[in-house]
């Protein structure tokens, strides 16, 4: 089926989903779950030979992902997301007031692009997938190149277990190849486009979207370099504890996480540089998810290392696996060779920052943009926290994390996944948790309707307008 | 002071703004409001002079401007902008949940470009200022070419009033220029653009904006054809109060609304046109905002004219004033000629489409895009909606309205005002009404964070606490 054909009956499905009650909607998010938790020893090998990737890991990354559907179905089951909101008629007022009723509805047709390091959390099935599902949108997937077979299989029991709760055809289907990718989100009847992966990728196809005749939200979750700072008090109490924590954090997923801590800064970087050793020498071999992106970080850590000043803390080897690589840099040649040294490496390699000074430390703070997520390692009523610190990590995070590392996301009501670009391209959303499916509806006012004419959820005394704001209150 | 040096001012004001406590905002937005309210009598002649608007209009409008501020106080008292969510730690969970807490902070400094349509209400004191300071963003404002001197005037009372209150200097500033405005949108340390005026000025912000290194989010609302739909009921029970009400409508501002609805779609147009010939000629004379718009709007009037098969239903002509003129076309030539048929006119004109059956109404109803408006007159229990009609309007509008006009907007919480491209460059949120701060503030999550590090709003026991979701309830 051409693009074109394709897109056409995602609209023609949407244009019957759109109407379903939330119940609904619900039974196909839950049937699609069961379907995935039920194959997960079909699923876990075909992405093992694609991605590298261990097998607890996939495994529990099903988890994760039917997770993340069952906290959809919860989304959809609270009304908050159709953000209700009543105005009574009023004809004291000058103008008098007519009556006013909001609720939000889905956008339409929801491009999809899976990334690369989660081939189930953040692929065909993944956050995006199931938050546009939720907010009542029909999905066209561009599969992501690194794991074709596992993405396929997958669109196959979620178009299933689809058919078995009575979806139409065509609400979710697949799409391969980067020209493909191009012309979906080209095409006049897609109404959003959702994707997780690399600046480069994420920027070109953002700005394809906003070339469009007609623009679309295009919402880009495109990494970070996550940098953390460490107190002077936490460097000296803490350096063990917090080289270990570092080490286990840019190993995490073989530092292929967009939550990675590309930097730790810190001042004074001695203890910390010290202990970070063994903990790199202590860590086990890193296998990248394939050639091209072990060949990429290979390149990039080549750069890096190239960079003046830059000196390696340690780096083991474990044969044929890739190194986990932990670097120093002062933050005078830091600050000095910033747009060769502040990059992100997708992969298990990060640099520590050694700053002589808090005013040098701050300068450093400054120099950070747009990231998912930063945060601070202290002690308890840490009185070396430098003032402005964590007002500065507020105007560029999305996350701030406390003596804590930001990789491993909690799938939350509260969490916030998407920060300032480069971060996300519109980090007003999260792409993470419960708030996601926020990115694909859009309010629409009623304005003195009939009851029988409106929604069953805006007609007086329903259950949803319960909870609703209702003439301010 | 240079653009540059202007935005910077804005932004070191913003660092201190944005530590203010919300009842400091609260007390900004009212000595605003109050000082305009008590200039009335000095601003409005200044205005008159400016835009050819009588004076009871620009009265009503700076109340109306003041009372957007004054909602904005109500909107910032009430916690939920703050959009606080708590999930608590939970350690029994797989992984194990941190603490996070979840607010929403505000942008930074917006540029916000006024309209020529409502000097007030649109425009330095208008809704996307008043919103944007509500949001706890700075602002530096383009002013309008229609009315220079009372943008200025409306500046220095603002100016004062933020003086007044203990603002930081540069919080509140205004350019002027066309080239100075490119160069606003374009700074490194602008946050977000807000804009409302033409499509023409609004997409080529847009473009600007998202070739940026860093994109920002960019609000423009540039307007709607806004149709208004008359099912075969109502043509014929009331067409008389139809063609009254429709008339009020283009003529409301002297059609210079962007919620004016330039097409009235009926089936069976005979009844309604010779109702509204009347009206026409009964509708007093019509003085547009100033010479260029006069212009403009006869050389989109005489081309309307052009369009094969458009009528005359009925012009009135008064003196020197711009003539009201509706038009009258078959749905057919109007389906055939779309494209020089269908456009939005700036002023007193507008187009009964005429259709032949309702396969015809249906096939029109369809060629229309996005809209800020639209709506249906029909009569009660009307069985003669055809299918699909009200859920086609759904997909392409922000607000629907019944048996009323679109003109003449409520300020409330229920107002949705923004719709789907044209009308708006990001239909997600409103321009109008108490939501419309959302547009200038983003989440960030604090995890694990100690109380003393949190704001208070976020702390064990705050009374914000109290209507904030914790733990998904």
């Amino acid at each position: 089926m051409s693009i074109d054909a394709q897109v056409l009956s995602a609209h023609q499905a949407w244009l019957e989903y759109r109407t379903w009650d939330r119940s609904k909607v619900v039974a196909l998010l839950e049937a699609i779950a069961d379907s995935l938790d039920g194959a997960k020893a079909e699923l876990v090998p075909v992405a093992m030979a694609e991605t590298n990737l261990p097998e607890p890991r996939l495994t529990g990354e099903v988890g994760r992902t039917t997770g993340q559907l069952r906290l959809m179905c919860a989304a959809v089951k609270d009304p908050s997301y159709l953000d209700i909101t009543i105005d009574s008629a009023d004809s004291t007022l000058t103008p008098p007031r007519p009556d006013l009723r909001m609720k939000t509805l889905p956008l339409g047709v929801v491009a999809v692009f899976g990334a690369s390091n989660f081939p189930f959390a953040f692929g065909v099935a993944g956050g995006d997938t199931a938050s546009a599902l939720a907010a009542g949108c029909a999905v066209v997937i561009k599969v992501n190149p690194g794991h074709p077979e596992v993405s396929r299989l997958v669109a196959a029991k979620m178009i299933a277990a689809a058919k078995s709760v009575g979806a139409p055809d065509g609400l979710i289907s697949i799409v391969e190849g980067v020209a493909e990718g191009m012309q979906l989100v080209k095409h006049p009847l897609v109404s959003a486009v959702a994707f997780t992966g690399s600046t480069h990728g994420g920027r070109a196809l953002f700005d394809a979207v906003n070339q469009r005749e007609v623009p679309v939200p295009f919402y880009g979750e495109l990494g970070g370099l996550n940098p953390m700072f460490v107190t002077k008090a936490a460097a000296t109490a803490n350096a063990k504890a917090i080289a270990e924590g570092f080490v286990g954090s840019i190993t995490m997923g073989a530092g292929q996480f967009c939550t990675k801590p590309g930097f730790l800064v810190v001042e004074n970087a001695d203890a910390i540089a010290a202990e970070t050793q063994a903990f790199v020498f202590g860590a086990p071999g890193q296998k990248l998810l394939n050639p091209q992106i072990r060949e990429r970080h290979d390149s990039i850590r080549q750069e890096m290392s190239s960079v003046p000043g830059m000196t390696l803390v340690a780096q083991n080897m474990h044969g044929e696996d890739t190194a986990v690589s932990v670097f120093r840099i002062s933050a005078k040649d830091f600050l000095f060779h910033r747009k060769q040294a502040q990059r992100e490496v997708f992969g298990p390699t990060a640099v520590i920052i050694d700053c002589a000074s808090t005013a040098e430390y701050m300068e450093v703070a400054h120099s950070f943009t747009g990231t998912l997520a930063s945060g601070i390692h202290g002690v308890e009523n840490d009185s070396t926290i430098p003032t402005g610190l964590l007002s500065l990590l507020e105007q560029i995070s999305g996350r701030i994390v406390w003596n804590q590392w930001p990789t491993g996301l909690a799938v939350t009501w509260a969490m916030q996944h998407g920060g300032p670009y480069p971060a996300s391209t519109n980090s007003l959303f999260t792409s993470v948790g419960a708030k996601a499916l926020l990115r694909f509806r859009r309010p629409v006012t009623y304005q003195n309707f009939p009851q029988e004419l409106l929604a069953a959820e805006l007609r007086d005394g329903s259950a949803e307008l319960k909870s609703a704001r209702v003439n301010g209150k």
